[in-house]
């Protein structure tokens, strides 16, 4: 019996306040509205980001006295505008994950019920100066990510609810739930032959690494890669220059337990900072002649970013900054470093487009063309009931990824 | 009758000692040895680097403790290798200029007596790593700039001397003498229709500016380009942006006696800093709604050169460095600006590879490809013997290029 049209009752993690566990409850969900889509969740994903709006220990900053942006320490996705932040409880989290869509809303004309998608935490409303820019890749105007937001763009209103208690979103996914409402253009329409649990990373993580090598660093067969940071974010950078055909894989982590593990995805070096007395830059530009042809910094620290700089070639190297910094941080160099025709460039979400390449990476994914193995980013795995755990293995710093099944 | 493996007696303006007025003297110019040219010059002009080493306010600054460079405040030209400086005199300076082949050294394969041609201050060995990679442009291991040695590489001694006593070589070029010997490397051969007094200014300033758009920032048809610094590099970056099709070309400079003479450029506005009471950067993002396309920067200010980089639009701005900052400088700005997705990239004489690119561009400047009006570029013109008269001109901040007529 169809449940379009109908509030859904069902199970979801919800925090209710910061740094508690959450509590599975049973939510209500309303249908979706005009340019919305229901899906039911099979798997989701615990992506720091998730755990830092949990933990709610936000940061303020200014740019350039224009606007005020706040933004996550650890993830690789986003500054939003913000005025007057207020840490948004109860609150359903959750953004990396995929699933089925349940019912569509007025409008939507590109999903249907049976649909396989993953819900993306940015989106593409495919009209703005950005989504139709031949040269913007995902900065969309209107659903560009926004995590202080716990409404629907539709009406300003929540369509989670207990007992008539609204229930705020996350970055307009909130996948710690069975079903849940997103608006169509954080919807990436897969293959329905993709394994659902497998495929679930590539909503985050994995395109955010793997897509700032292949789409930004861009290296050639050969070529030097040093990577900053082996959390899944910076091992998936490394599986780009993998699958690029880079001749040297060089990994650069503060925490050596971190080396074993990565041993597995095809890094050929390992440096730990800590083990030398100069700048890991020197110590990359002796290794390599001169510098890595390309870099790829995913940790986050302001230091970390400007070694990922400095280790590159001059005359040609491509220094691609992934990891969102702290709120007071600077990016410092000599700008002969730039003028010795050095590159520096930011990337977001991979430069993916949500709606647009998404699907094609999944195909890709299916017909073995990406080279990627999710199996060795996906350590862990709990029931749903379990969730918690998740959260406890990100916080111990254990594994990769934890697949959380909302129907076990 | 040949002058070939004879020494030359010729004019030349001297360098005697740092911020003194040149002298004309008669010099000798021994013959060129292995892979040396000697050159004709028939037209010279002068150019800030010319000056900067002239008064001789060199600057040491250390990157990476690696290495120590000393590099040209104006200059969009150099760092350079550096151990321990005395200011080279007497010396010959020039380095932007055009001529005609005397006679070649052993090993000069590609270059003949009668050949026109521009000796260009960096160079390109074609044998180094940087000349082969199909990445790199103009850092050629070999023969990159150097501002401090003062004699040729084949033998460690100068071609020019006066009744026996040395006279030292400026990056290898030396222009300021009717006759030169320099670097094979160091010469582009170009077309001999070609009129060399228009096309002098093709061997450094104008490829440094108008290569910086073409080549680097590479502006698309209807964008919109802010150049910072209205110098003769500043405006042949913004002619680039008007051959590129820039829709909005916005030129920002402290001083409004610039304004005027940047009006025959294709400049569609102005912006003096000094008329606001926010950064510049806060008024182009307003002017633009949002920011620009790309922004080239041509003042060597690191201020100008954080303003360059901040006023570009976010999801797909570059910002291209040209100018060369002073020994404390930091380029800094929030990592958060290059996270969503901008670009910063630094440019070393356009980006041109000397021996290969610039005939090319001469002979698309003669077939009218080029789309540049060299005339507007050179307001003055004085006979050799009233040289100092050309650095009197660029002190005063009068004109753009002085043309010095050697034979005159």
């Amino acid at each position: 019996m169809s449940t379009a049209g109908q509030v859904i009752r069902c199970k979801a993690a919800v925090a209710w306040e910061a740094g508690k566990p959450l509590s599975i409850e049973e939510v209500e969900v309303a249908p979706p509205q005009k340019h919305e889509v229901r899906i039911k969740i099979l798997f989701t994903a615990l992506c720091h980001t998730d755990v830092y709006y949990w933990e709610c220990k936000v940061l303020l900053f200014d740019i350039m006295n224009i606007t005020t942006f706040i933004f996550c320490k650890y993830c690789h996705c986003f500054p939003l505008t913000w005025q007057g932040y207020t840490p948004l409880f109860p609150r359903i989290l959750g953004h990396e994950a995929s699933g089925i869509v349940e019912s569509v809303g007025e409008g939507v004309n590109d999903l249907k019920p049976g649909d396989h998608v993953l819900p993306i935490f940015t989106g593409e409303c495919k009209e703005c100066r950005h989504c139709l820019s031949e040269e913007s890749n995902n900065m969309c105007e209107l659903l560009r990510i926004n995590c202080d937001r716990g409404v629907m763009l539709a009406d300003g209103k929540t369509r989670f609810s207990i007992n008539g208690k609204p229930i705020y979103h996350f970055v307009g996914t909130s996948t710690f739930s069975q079903y849940t409402v997103v608006h169509v253009g954080q919807v990436a329409k897969i293959s329905p032959t993709a394994p659902l649990d497998k495929v679930c990373p590539i909503s985050c993580g994995i395109c955010t690494g793997f897509g700032a090598t292949v789409n930004v660093a861009k290296p050639k067969k050969g070529q030097t890669v040093a990577v900053f940071g082996l959390g899944a974010v910076g091992l998936a950078a490394a599986e780009g220059a993998r699958v690029c055909g880079a001749s040297r894989i060089i990994a650069v982590d503060v925490n050596p337990r971190r080396f074993e593990e990565a041993k597995r995805f095809g890094i050929t070096e390992f440096v730990n900072p800590k083990d030398y007395d100069k700048p890991v830059q020197e110590v990359i530009v002796e290794m390599t002649g001169g510098g890595v042809d390309r870099s790829v910094e995913c940790t986050g620290s302001v230091q970390a970013m400007i070694s990922a700089f400095e280790c590159v070639h001059d005359g040609w190297g491509v220094c691609v900054l992934v990891g969102v910094p702290k709120k007071d941080d600077a990016f410092k160099t000599h700008p002969m470093n730039l003028l010795s025709e050095r590159t520096l460039k930011g990337a977001f979400y991979g430069n993916y487009k949500p709606r647009t390449d998404i699907p094609m990476v999944v195909d890709k994914y299916l017909n073995k063309e990406l080279g990627l193995d999710m199996d060795k980013f996906i350590t862990h795995s709990v029931p749903f009931a379990d969730i918690n755990k998740a959260f406890d293995y990100m916080l111990q710093g254990i594994g990769l990824r934890c697949m959380i099944h909302l129907d076990a």
